[in-house]
């Protein structure tokens, strides 16, 4: 419960927030589809380790934030 | 109990805050509206490891204040 | 009892602080009406993972202080 | 022996301190009157994790001093 | 024995330390009489979780001196 | 869970994050794709104790930012 | 061992420290008398929560240096 | 898991990182090559107590960024 | 052993530092005797909870350096 | 695996990296030679207590940069 | 071994630090001769407790450097 | 293993490191030769509790440089 959040705001329809397990094998844990200005906090958790983001979306994180699509 | 709570002011009528489980596989676990101007604190919890926020809001955060809809 | 508390004052007479359950369901865990200029002091507990806050109030947070109702 | 603890004072005689229970059931542990001029100062416990203020006082908490009625 | 303490100074005769109990019953556990000029240094402990200052005194705590009758 | 991430955009398509277990022999526990633009969040696990980046790609750490093939 | 120490300097003969007991029963647990310019280093304890400075003294405590008699 | 990371860049291809044991015996647990332009990030584990970097690379380190080859 | 130390120095012959009891009675653990320019180191221990020093000295603490004898 | 590291640059071929046992008696754990321009990496371990260098070299300490053969 | 260390530089020979111990009895537990220019550096232990430095020395402590002597 | 390590840099040959043993007798548990211009890395230990340095050398500790022989 005390680890940390990222958050995650969807810039255009459909960005996808998918969750990857934290196990020996790496599989798909979840799949969250976000519309346009919504917005998501997730944690690390003991099932998920690894977390990727698609589509137009700003990440909040302990580094800043961080925009994809934008080179 | 000594987790990070975030905080959620609703800027339109039926903004939505979602919880979101942490276990194995991830369901809802809980849906909350807001009125117009309605505060909400929220913990991360046993059995929530993520949430999502829609409608017309300002989310207070460990990374700052993020607003919904706000391209 | 090392957990985080926060504070509240109410703006008008009829704030309400609703204590929602960290259990696997959400549900009520109490309602507190506050009149005109009080002040309340509230933990997160073991019961306890979300406030909500209706009426004219001021929230004070680890954010800084939330009013309700001021677009 | 470690928990918080927050200062009031009174500024008017009858401020009223009101406990309120950690558990599954809200309900009063103590009430606590001061006369203009008396501080208080009172740790949250096992058995109180709210307290409201009642009354023309000053609170001293992490979040700065808040006054009671003074919109 | 690492819980916080806070001082009391006596600015008049009589200045009346009471301590209240941590129980589900609160309590007086002492009360401690100050005459001018006499500094007390107390802890919260095990038994006792408020305390109460009565009569003309500066209060040494973690959000700065309060002094006692002073509008 | 408490564990450190960092984070990876990808410049162009095909980045590869492969993952390094920690055990006595050191072998693939897990390669990830990421297609131009898409950010991963990781972290270093019970199982993971070493990444390589291969692809035009930014990498967010504690040392700042890291970018691949910028002689 | 790790408990908190104050200093007491005596600035005239004959100041006292009463130490008074942690238990139920606040009782004295011990007197000390210092003669003028005399300093004493003393820590709170099992058996000691609070201390009562009695004659001028200068206490050097957390919250900077306090002076008995100097209305 | 909580134990440091370095990152290192190869500066040119064949970048050799070689891990060594942590046991009583020092012995060799891992050679990883890295080419041109990509980055490795690397704990130090139960088994790797020691790393040793072998062609032109800048290595990312709690002392800073430290070059190898570059008298 | 973590617990803190302090020094004096003494600025005459015969300064006594002298060590109080832990237990529920307060007795005289070790008396020292320092002379002129010599310098003492001592932490409280299991055993000693308090310290007095007596003639001539600079006694270096948290709260800076306290000389006796300089009204 | 949490204990500190530390860096050696070699600024000529044949530098040494000689460890020291942790034990009652001191002996050597490990002779590590390396060559002009390379970059090692150590940790103190459960064996090893005590390094010491010989050739040319800088190391990386929490002291600052520590040069061998710089009068 | 994670006690605070010390350190003293001899200014002239025979300069001596006495360790005495942490027991319910103080006692020597080692005096240890330095010679002009020698180094030495201590740290407190499961049995001293306390140190003295006799002699023309620079004391290296949590307080800054302290000079025997030096009226 | 997370114990203070110091630094020694040999400004001459034959400057000698001497390790002193932790327990109620106070004995050398090891000494070590340096030669002009070689660096020695060492923790206290389970075993050392005081190192005494000889010969022209520069100490890294935490209180910063300590040069012997530099009256």
């Amino acid at each position: 419960m005390l680890s940390e959040y990222i958050a995650i705001k969807a810039l255009e329809n459909g960005v996808t927030l998918i969750g990857l397990t934290r196990g020996r094998e790496t599989k798909l844990t979840h799949t969250e589809k976000l519309d346009k200005g919504e917005v998501m906090l997730a944690q690390f958790t003991e099932n998920t380790s690894a977390m990727k983001i698609r589509g137009k979306a700003v990440i909040y994180t302990r580094f800043g934030n961080i925009e994809t699509f934008t080179e």
